[in-house]
């Protein structure tokens, strides 16, 4: 129950920090490799402290990671940090697919050319 | 490049509409099959006008759709909706897996003893 909880909260973390372009684009940027802060901030136009609030969002949320060495704090994409929201979405596929593999079987069970010629009337 | 922009938009407005727990649940009631308006709205401590709200930011977002019989509007997930979501953060994975299997072979060169044993002193 409490895992349950702590999962719904942390998905949560994960998709509001995506619900925001610049917060998308720094981990498209990330994924190809760790980058300086502000190496980072340079594409964007906004000031070192705005993109720094956005790199918080997205580290609390589990989706990068970053590390200071000496006067230059890297950040990197943490592996499967994307996977509690893939993993919710996968998970509504899942039971939409199967709603609709049942509704299939359903209207297979329905469609008499689906039986044997023998069997077709219920009579013999 | 305007097909690209547009894209952007929608992805988007997916990761939008799935920054909300409510419309989370929404989701995941939908996905086990389609349910009316007032139906849906029961678990909710919401008036019915904030779950429409929540309901049209959804239909907006391509994640359901809804229908208007009689005085029932019914609501379903629209097939593909999530897709937008789940492609955006596969490609992420595909770019930063491919990114670690260059990795590895650069470190796979790298060891000596990976190679065969006559030339492992690099002086025959």
């Amino acid at each position: 129950m409490l895992k349950s909880m702590l999962n719904h909260q942390s998905v949560d973390r994960v998709f509001r920090a995506l619900a925001e372009p610049t917060r998308r684009a720094i981990v498209e940027r990330l994924s190809a490799g760790p980058v300086s802060v502000s190496e980072l901030a340079k594409p964007f136009d906004l000031t070192l402290a705005a993109v720094v609030q956005h790199l918080q969002v997205l580290e609390r949320s589990g989706i990068i990671r970053s590390e200071k060495v000496g006067r230059v704090r890297t950040c990197r994409v943490e592996p499967g940090g994307l996977g509690l929201a893939e993993q919710w979405i996968a998970e509504r596929r899942t039971v939409w697919e199967r709603r609709l593999d049942r509704l299939g079987d359903l209207l297979a069970a329905d469609e008499p050319e689906q039986q044997p010629p023998a069997r077709k009337g219920r009579k013999s």
